[in-house]
């Protein structure tokens, strides 16, 4: 048996989001049953950590294990000719029996992008957040300053999330850069909790329009109040962007 | 009675094209369905011209006779609270009682979005057409401006077309523009007949890649034989960019 890391991309929008439930279209559901024909048993995958319904993926990781002795590049082929359009296989690699894609992940980047123009584009709907006011990115800039490094986010994640155990995550990076009406959020950290980067950015966009303050944001930390945040930021301008591993 | 003009935006991706069908789902379709519900009696709508399944539309203009007193921006308002997100009426507008879409219209403006990175890219594969190969800018340009101004497009338009009358049309911009890996075609004309765009594009992209010279255009013109052109490029590259009226 040999264990193979996989790199993929997909479009959440058609997705009842990436675990697999039954009879349900999902991203797990859609790569077991590709890889479980091809090895003629049941397949499972272990991924990096799930996302919800309409959430993207530029680079989200899997393994699994295999018996067939197939070379990486025509395990891409082979997976890309049998999933559907809206999953894309970047690479097939082969790894140490020792890696886990979720317990070895070191890092992750999500990145959330958000679109202000009054008028809606259509051809954005499922791949951007439509938020028609204007934004002041340098007070954005700031509040990022205040979230980056190591702090309780229980203020920041869904109140729903039962996780025991620490809600202390550090966040590497938190920025945001903007062309035009178009402004893309970068969060980089050790760990998310459940709803995290939508949180976030929640938070972030009621700085840009005033609503809050960025020196706010040490204490709604230290609140550890979840009902001090405000919306979370809807699914379709999140995306699973990076998974980085030593 | 009064006559609205109304410019909308659709994602083909999901339409089985413009015109109306039974059992299909159809841009026309959706739009007649809503204003009916606004009148409580069938409306027809007359556009600039039908457009076909997956290709786009950003700015495609029609018209309709409408004996409801209501404001331009209440009409905006109300059909896109009606419509399905993959359509967007962009303006309303009362006009003249002999304006008519298809007739007045002097001029359209089409755009073909092609890249051509190694790897697919899930996120566009409704909304440019993958072509992997590198392509000749300088080449392509020539070519473009071999088809600029007034000829017979026999050569250019599908051997389906049973249109009589002249094939005859003057295009008053053909260009083509680079970033990076992305490749935006425009083709500004007085008229554009069945599949023209699309062979054209396919044209420009053998010109691309060396398969055809940008000289060889002017024959292909003169042969009139839609069987020297090779293949028509795909529906979802397609946008129907812009109608202009006098």
């Amino acid at each position: 048996m040999a264990k193979y890391k996989c790199i993929i991309s997909y479009d959440g929008a058609n997705f009842a989001g990436f675990q697999i439930q039954p009879k349900q279209r999902t991203i797990q559901g859609e790569i077991e049953a590709a890889l479980t024909k091809m090895e003629k048993r049941p397949i499972r995958i272990y991924s990096s950590g799930r996302t919800d319904t309409g959430v993207h993926a530029k680079g989200q990781t899997f393994h699994f294990e295999s018996s067939l002795t197939i070379a990486n590049e025509q395990w891409k082929r082979a997976l890309n000719t049998l999933l559907p359009g809206d999953i894309y296989v970047h690479s097939v690699e082969e790894v140490a029996q020792t890696f886990h894609a979720r317990f070895d992940a070191v890092e992750k980047e999500y990145r959330y992008f958000v679109y202000t123009s009054r008028e809606r584009d259509i051809f954005k709907r499922n791949y951007a957040y439509h938020f028609p006011h204007s934004l002041n990115l340098t007070a954005i800039l700031e509040g990022c300053h205040h979230l980056e490094g190591e702090h309780d986010f229980t203020t920041f994640s869904s109140a729903k999330a039962t996780a025991k155990g620490s809600r202390v995550r550090t966040l590497t990076k938190v920025t945001c850069q903007q062309n035009e009406d178009n402004f893309e959020f970068i969060v980089r950290g050790n760990g998310f909790l459940y709803h995290m980067v939508r949180i976030i950015v929640g938070v972030l966009l009621d700085i840009g329009t005033g609503k809050l303050l960025p020196d706010n944001i040490p204490k709604l930390l230290a609140a550890k109040d979840r009902r001090l945040a405000g919306d979370t930021a809807p699914p379709e301008g999140l995306y699973l962007w990076e998974v980085t591993y030593e």
